[in-house]
Order: structure tokens, then sequence, then C-alpha cells
């Protein structure tokens, strides 16, 4: 019955219920959301979907962030869910590594304008599809994930389905049907990581659980146990499972809330190198170092352990090249992984110089360097909470900037004050015509 | 090098270097598989995909087979690919229980059509595609389909990538990413069986290998090893694999020349129990049966264990209905697995009388039955090779009789003659424009 109470949890919480600060959180994830998605809507792994949209002669049904085109609300969902992630500068479950408003606004949005519907029905179903979501990815957590699959599409699409789901108003037989149809798609391997494959994982995880919402409506039935069959998706997709996590403490503790924005655009488990880094970078000159060594959680080797990453892409999962933009720049934004920067010589000549030492007791958010100089002096820097995790949260101010940041590069400086006021204040919008009017670039 | 190596094998392989009989075959599964996707056209399923379709405005680019409607290259086969499976009527490689013609076929004509090609080229990426899909499948057997995976749908999304690939000419480097594209989709549960959700497995495949090839085409990377890697596909959905299946003996075994054609309407496993209660059907009365014992292989009641089916989807599923319907009605076709014939009170009477016993060392295709009547005489039927299987064929008679059958419900007898003569020398035509023109319905 795990599958038959998520649904019925989902059906049975109002807006009215849902505390005003996971409410006010999920307007920060949209926010944050946006912003990167318009910041990457040029990227060419969209053009390549854009591209393809084109060549299936895609309706004009609803827009294309941060760019004039317009495309179906499948279309729309891949593309906006592939722009959301090209950057690594989504938010974060960090008990799981899930990137879940990647997968699942694109579907609230491309719904939303489709159906006319109001900033509150919108933020309501984001809401339940996320904790859907991050609920089922806790339930499968860590084997899940440590086996090598992608849980932000395999769990994204549950999510997503839930949120489509909402929004098209299905019954509780639909939705369970729903997330069935949305489970024998769960697909993503973390194999893609450093690939361009990867980048569109969310947005087919979107696209998969608003297809199966879609079909759903349309009577197509299916299992009733998609997660906890014998044949479902905890026994197949994970080798240990706690499917009582799925429903547990439903309506009182909210996974949304633990939501981690990024100030770097790469994977969260740099990011406490990068802090070290930039610390480091304002205390010694570049040339003076001789040798350097990270001591960090297990995670970072598993997922970032390219030697010598070819381009901006690889170079995203590669300790060393953090850490050497991280010092040099003082920054880990789009640009430090451009593919011109992953040769510069100054960055080529400090990976060269840099050791990782793994430590089992290191958290995830955590790290320790030690750095000697040609002179022979240690200095040393440890984070225990980088910027962006749980318990050392970007502020509304840097996420405000970020998002400025990000989308002023194809938006007017009206438009972003528009749109940053608009976020803000999502709930209370009547429509979302003219949010999204505004986050287009004609 | 699994990956690369298939690739090279399928571009360094030219039509002309195929042997006759293979060719042949692929004709057969073209007639076969056409006339299967033209008689479940009408199907609720594919009405469901027909109005989610026409809500996202597809652009009328290819046919929808059987029908008046015209849809874009990824609706179209997706559509026909559902069409293909919906009365689990569709070849079957019985080593591996994978289906691939309703995957891959629906790819072909969709791109045949779009891009007016010749049917000796459309012919030749079909081969090409089905034989990259057994292979991969029988890598991963039968570990694979014994944990829960629809083997039909993921490894078929393999061999639509291929054949897609074929058809647009990608380059080595663009399949192999194209592969590595598809495998990240690759999904679909065992879960599903009996469910409407198991029917669109095959579509959505031949989908996502079509969506992976044309977006390949489109310079997106992906990973070089999808087969092989620590984290691909042999190693997450397979306990056990032997990757030297993929490529062993290339051009000279053909694994398309093990595909058989079903001349019942159900599941393949049931077909030697459905050949022996036609035999007894002929011996004895119903009423004057006691009870019946079927021994049989252990898939059968891994698969069709459906105590008392609900409709005729389930009852696809259950072997003491097919069981009855056989005897009853010496055939086993789409009008058996109707939900009024579900309920018929000969069938379930039947159906409460009959019991298996399962024996690891009855093969597939093999049934042993011990029927006992009320007057205690005791009537025994054994099958060695159920009919469509390798050992024991079905005539291209046969084969062309059933197709007219399926075919004759929507189509003039005109169009169906003139169809079959397409299929039968599909390797001739110039272009499958006029062939496709048959086969729709207005």
């Amino acid at each position: 019955m795990i599958t038959q109470r998520l649904v019925e949890n989902c059906l049975n919480t109002p807006f009215e219920s849902i505390p005003a600060d996971v409410v006010e959180h999920a307007k920060r994830c949209l926010l944050n959301w946006m912003g990167v998605a318009i910041g990457a809507s040029r990227h060419s792994s969209v053009e390549a979907f854009i591209s393809m949209k084109d060549e299936l002669q895609s309706a004009e049904q609803v827009a294309i962030i941060g760019r004039p085109e317009r495309a179906d609300l499948l279309w729309a969902t891949l593309i906006n869910g592939t722009s959301s992630h090209v950057f690594d500068f989504d938010d974060t479950h960090l008990e799981t590594l899930n990137h879940p408003t990647s997968v699942i606004a694109p579907v609230c949005f491309a719904l939303g304008e489709y159906l006319n519907l109001s900033g509150q029905t919108i933020l309501h179903a984001f809401i339940l599809g996320i904790e859907a979501d991050l609920r089922i990815g806790n339930s499968v957590s860590p084997s899940h994930y440590d086996a090598g699959w992608h849980i932000t599409s395999t769990a994204g699409v549950f999510g997503a389905a839930i949120a489509a789901g909402i929004l098209l108003d299905l019954g509780e037989d639909e939705l369970i049907y729903a997330l069935g149809i949305a489970g024998t798609q769960a697909s993503g391997l973390l194999e893609m990581l450093g690939t361009m494959t990867k980048l569109f994982h969310p947005g087919k995880a979107g696209q998969n659980g608003l297809w199966a919402s879609m079909l759903a409506a349309r009577g197509i039935e299916s299992s009733r146990r998609i997660l906890e069959s014998e044949l479902g998706f905890a026994s197949l997709y994970a080798s240990e499972s706690d499917l009582g996590r799925v429903n547990s403490d439903w309506g009182s503790t909210w996974e949304l809330s633990k939501l981690a924005f990024k100030p770097y655009a790469c994977g969260i488990v740099l990011h406490p190198i990068i802090d070290a880094f930039i610390e480091l970078g304002g205390k010694v000159s570049g040339s003076d170092i001789d040798s350097v060594v990270i001591t960090v959680n297990p995670y970072v080797t598993v997922l970032t352990d390219k030697a010598n990453p070819t381009n901006g892409l690889e170079a995203r999962y590669s300790v060393r090249h953090v850490a050497a933009i991280a010092f040099y720049d003082g920054d880990a934004s789009v640009e430090q992984f451009s593919d011109a920067r992953v040769f510069a010589p100054e960055i080529t000549a400090l990976i060269d110089r840099v050791s990782i030492v793994v430590d089992e007791s290191m958290k995830e958010d955590q790290t320790a360097v030690r750095l000697v100089t040609t002179s022979g002096e240690v200095i040393g820097a440890r984070v225990e909470h980088a910027v962006g995790s749980v318990d050392n949260p970007m502020s509304d101010e840097a996420l405000i900037a970020k998002f400025r940041k990000l989308s002023s590069v194809f938006l007017g400086s009206g438009a972003v004050d528009a749109l940053v006021d608009d976020l803000l204040h999502f709930d209370a919008l009547a429509t979302i015509h003219q949010l999204v009017a505004k986050s287009i670039n004609n």
C-alpha cells in the first residue's frame, strides 16, 4: 500500500496545510531554477533539442525559457529541464544528491501556462511533486545511487508524474496508475556524468512523468504497486531500501526544506573544496606552491576523479581543476568551466601539484587542505560546512544576485527586476502568463 | 570495446553480405508485424495515444498503420509500436522472450516514409537493428529477464537506435553515442504484464531509440562504453552477463533467423498448452472432465499465473484461461481474449478443474497434460514442439492467413492482397509510399 498511501497523502494535502516556511523555500527553488535555466538557454545541448523539435514541427503551445521559440507541452518540458541542469547549478537534496526542481518545475510551468493556472495552484503541485520525488529517493538511498543510477531522473520521473497529475486533476486511481506508467520509464545512468547525455536526464524525466499523467488521464491502467511490488521500483533499482520513508511523517517533515542552493556551477561535493581554495588564493601566490593535499569525502573521488579534463564539461568532474580555478579565480561559476579555462597554463600547472586523500569520516560539506610552499611553509584550510549546504545556506540576497548574473546575459535589467519580483510573490499570481513573457528572449 | 565493435560490425555489413534466407525471414517478420499492427489499430490503448498526439497537435509527417491519422516521426513510432504489441501476437526470440520487430519496424517505417527510402535500405537497417537488439539481449540473459526487466523494451531501445542510426546515415562516433543515449533510457518492468502499461513498452523503446539517433546526429556526445562500462547496461541491468555474445560470430550466425511467429495471441510460453488443449477438445466433451493437470516449464507460472482473470488483458496471463479457451474454441486468437469470453460459464467452470505442475526439465515449447474424465478415464496429450516454435514453425501460408484475418477487419480485400504482395517483395520496392498508403484505413 506504499504507492496508494503516497497518492492519498498528496491528494489530502491542500495548499493551506503546507507551512509558510515550506512555501517560502519552494519559491526560492523556483527563483534559483529559473535563473539557471535562462542562463543555460543557449547551450549547445539545448540547441540540439530546438533543432529536433523544429524538424518534428512541434506545435507552439508554451514558452521555452530564455528563448524566443515555443513548443508543445512535452518538448517544452524536455528543453526547459535540460537548460535547468546544464550548468550543474540546480538545487540539491544533500542526503541523496537529488536535484528535483530541474525535473519538476518545467512540468509545472508547461502545464501552468497551458491550463492558465494560478501561481498558488502551480506552487501546490510543485511542492507535492518535490516531496514525493525526494521521499522516494530517500527510500532507496544510498544503495540506488551507489549502484550507478542517476537519482535525479529515476526518482524524478515519479515526482513529475505527481506534479502533473495534481495539475491535471487526476483521481486517486489515475494518479496511482500515473506512478506505474512513470516507474516503468525510470532510467538514467551515472555512467553519463561528464558527457552531454547527462544534461538531458532531468528534462527527459520531467517529460516522461508528464507523459505518464497525460496517459493515465486517458484511461491507461497500470500496476497499483510500482514502488513496493516484488517486481517494482525498490526491488529492481536498489539492493537495500526502506519504503517506510516514502510516507513517514508526511505533513510534519518536509524534505523540500532541505534543498540547498549552489553558489558554484558544479557538483555539490566539490563545494567545500572551492571554499577552501578561494580562501587559500588570498594567502599565497600560485607560483609559490610546491604541493597540495586535499582530504575529501569518498563521493568526491567516485564522482569527480577526472584527472585531466579535456573540455569544460569534464572539468566539472575534476576535483583538481575545481581546486585550481577556485584558487586563481576566487569563484567557480559558468566561466570557470569554459573549454578555454581548462587549458590555461596556470590551471594545468597547479593540477599537477594536487593530490587527493579519501577519508570516510569527512562529511559531504567538509574538507581539509594542506598546502606546502616551495619554501617549506605549511598552510592549512578547513571547511566545516560549505557555502550552500544546509548548515551554511546561501542568503536570499546571494540567490537574487545569482539570478541576476545568470539571467542578465539574455534579458534586460527591467525584465530581470520584474521577474525576481514575480518569483518572490509567485503564490499571489493570478496566472503565470506575464511572468513567462518576461522570461523569454525575443 | 564491446559497444564500439558492435557499431563497427553494423557499419561493415552491407546489404549484399546478408544471406538470402536471412533477408527472406526479415520479410516474414514485417508481414507478421504489419498484420498484427493493423489488427490492433483501434485498441483503446492506441486511442489514448491518438488523443494525446491530437492534444499536442503533432505534425502529420508519416502514417499511423491501420488508421486515417498521421503523426510526427516520434508519435508514429510510439503508436505503431503499441499496435504491434497489443495482441501479444508479435514475433519472438524464444531463448530470451524478446519481441524485437514491434520495437524496430515502426522506427524503420517512420524514417523510411519520411526520408523517402527504398525497401532494401529500410530492410537493411531493420535487419541490423534486430540483430543488435537480440545479441544485446542474449548477453544479459537469463538473469536480466529473471530480475524483472522487460527485455523487449530494455534491449529494444538499442536496436531501435541502431536501425534509426543506419537510416540517418550516422558515422561511427555518432552511432556509438546514439547507443549511449539509448542506454540511459533503457527501461520497462515485467511488473506491468497484464496491465495496459505493458502494451506501450515496445513503442516507447522504439521512440526512445529513434530519439537517441536523432539527437546523436545533432552532436550530442555520450558514453562510448554503454554496454561494457562498470556503470553501464550489463552491470546495472543483469546480475550475470556474457558480453562476448554481442559480437561473436557476427555475420555467420544470425539471431534474426531464430525469430518465431505466433499462431496464438498470447505469450509464447502458453503455445504448447494451447496445442495440447485444441487436441483434447476433439477427444472429450467439456462436461465429462473431472480434472486436468498440466505440466509446464517454470516460466509458465512465473509469467502466466493469474488464477482468475477479470478482463481479456489479464486472461493473456492466465494459463488456465488459455487452456479452457483452446479446449472449447480450438483457437487462441484475438476473440478468445475478449472481456466477454473471460466470464463465459464453460470457461470459468473448466478453469476451476485445472491444476499446474512445474517441471524444470520441460522446455519452453513443451507440455504434458493429463485429463481425467468423470468416468475415470485418463486421456493424455503431449506436445514436443509447439506450433510457431523454431522446430515447428508456422508455414508461410499460415502466416499469410494470419495477416489476412487480422487486416481484413479494417482493409478491403484488394488492399490486403496488394499489401501481402508488397511485403513479400519488400526489398524490391523503390519507396514504401504505396505500401504505406494501402496499410491505412480512411
